[in-house]
């Protein structure tokens, strides 16, 4: 399969993020993504090709245009006022407070747009996440063309990214943006399959209330996982969309057999709505020794999880995610995508 | 007048605050209410008293019970996990997200009943707010006992404390448990009028949707200014409390004339209303040398402001909210109650 990637990414480096009341280095870091490269490369899946450059318009399909207006100036907004660190928000919209109302001061927007200040802001996030969101739809437009399968090798992550919310990572939903571009381009029924270690809350609160697009998500038990405010078993989606929301919250610690029944219920599930195509947010924090997650997948459960996305015999594209060992990122992602090829073959 | 004091306020000494993308020294700091005590011991107001301790059935008057007791034991759950450090809130409940679950992970609870990074939780806030809203209930006993006035010299403070969450400094909102306390002992109209510099986003979302208690606020227009999401001029109340509330948001650096043409108006307000009693949440971050505001409020305004207060002819209860130019902010306090006791005499 093809591989999109841009060295982009690294324009994206937070400093420090703030972690149990302090700031601490960041865990999601420009490595993970050159790590993946270089195990996708080694293994030579197929070409790794540079994104194309697409209309900020296929991610407002998804995102607030006002939160994305934000996000183009956010640094420059910001690094007027004279400040060359990262900027972490400080303030939020609490319940009873507006959010219909940007505020004119830069914190008081930036926290609008906030749920986490574990996600630093940088001079370089917008080209970044911008470009990360362009990986996602030339994955998509070639699955979408015809190839059986992708994989954008999209960092920052998006997941956590909502309407008009960064948080998580994740500024752009990429996998958001991939799942309507398919929409766009005449798919009448998409999945977005979330494997990362945490709740996709970004991509269930985008399609939370559509039937068009079914998200499943297998994570840590958001009672104790971050990000702790969405994923529970009782989401299951409104108005048009209730029935297309499916979370499988599992506890921290649970064996690998215990998330393979989660997969095989979510399985059922897609075969059951006929999709027309599939988009799998992978992320490899479900690994065993990850430092921030607490499943316990490793090789073998990586290549099974590979050819069980393939024996959905969709087109799919694979989205990068989480994963914070950051030395063994790469080898995780890889065997995921060689378990896929082995069994599409 | 009685002078309400407790030195427990210094349980709570919070190291550091997110601001600007940095943790910087905390601003709102013991040393405040020491020069307070001070300046009002100087000039002889009264007696100083220590505060009797109330049920905490008085604060959760005004607070979610599964707010405060959260608040009780958020220090041993923190520390149960080998902190030493002060809390700091890092992931919050945003947009579509759920509140209807409190997280079993100390992070989540402390994020869902959070609105800011600027307000450290240490091993002594509960005690010290306690004491605070202790302070502030011995007051209104005083006053509901038949003397003109009290000034309970509460810290932390409270006005942005709303009923289920904590952020600006505050913890619990002395204000709103001294209104509801004149409530639960008879008099059927209370005013609360808020002079801080900040909106009073706290003590408004309590009351929002009450017409037995009016709440008024003079402050830096939230477009411009903290907290941001809350102090407009079209929020007006809600139900019954339509009508009930009065928000006068004002440009940073307005002139003094701007400002008491805004307290004209709500002097105005409040003699319609005809209260049995006032709660004033007194914060003199409205001085000009006040280092993270932009009013011009000097001795000659406050005076003035509190012969304004006393011409109300109400029991009133004064309470101890913001200021941050620490070495004046006794004299700046002193000065409005001496302009009351002038006044009232
Ligand atoms: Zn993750
Ligand atoms: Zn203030």
């Amino acid at each position: 399969m093809k591989i999109i990637y841009s060295d982009r990414h690294r324009l994206h480096a937070g400093d420090k993020e703030m972690y149990r009341g302090q700031l601490v280095p960041c865990f999601e870091k420009p490595e993970r993504a050159d790590f993946v490269y270089d195990a996708v490369k080694a293994r030579n899946f197929g070409p790794i090709l540079e994104p194309k450059e697409f209309a900020v318009a296929a991610i407002e399909r998804v995102h607030a245009p006002r939160y994305i207006r934000f996000l183009e100036k956010a640094w420059d907004l910001w690094s007027a006022q004279g400040y060359t660190n990262d900027a972490l928000p400080a303030v939020w919209p609490v319940r009873g407070h507006r959010t219909d109302i940007e505020p004119d001061h830069f914190a008081g927007k930036f926290g609008l747009y906030s749920y986490d200040s574990g996600t630093p802001f940088t001079a370089g996030t917008w080209a970044a996440a911008k470009t990360g969101a362009d990986i996602a739809l030339t994955a998509q437009q070639i699955v979408g063309g015809g190839e059986r399968a992708a994989f954008a090798l999209s960092r920052p992550p998006g997941h956590h990214s909502g309407p008009d919310f960064f948080g998580g990572y994740c500024f752009v939903n990429n996998a958001a943006v991939a799942a309507q571009a398919f929409r766009d381009n005449g798919a009448k029924r998409v999945v977005v399959l979330d494997v990362d270690y945490h709740h996709g809350n970004g991509t269930q609160t985008i399609f939370y209330d559509r039937s068009d697009v079914m998200f499943l998500s297998i994570h840590g038990d958001p009672r104790t996982e971050y990000p702790f405010f969405l994923g529970h078993a009782d989401e299951t989606g409104s108005g048009e969309g209730l029935g297309y929301n499916k979370n499988y919250p599992l506890p921290a610690g649970s064996s690998n057999a215990l998330w393979f029944d989660a997969l095989g219920d979510a399985v059922r599930r897609i075969n059951e709505f006929k999709p027309d195509a599939l988009v799998i947010s992978l992320g490899v924090d479900t690994f065993a020794d990850d430092p921030i997650s607490k499943f316990q997948l490793r090789e073998p459960e990586y290549l099974k999880l590979g050819a069980q996305i393939a024996a959905l015999n969709l087109p799919t594209v694979f989205i990068l995610e989480g994963g914070y060992a950051v030395a063994e990122i790469g080898h995780n992602v890889a065997h995921v995508l060689q378990g896929f090829e082995d069994a599409a073959k």
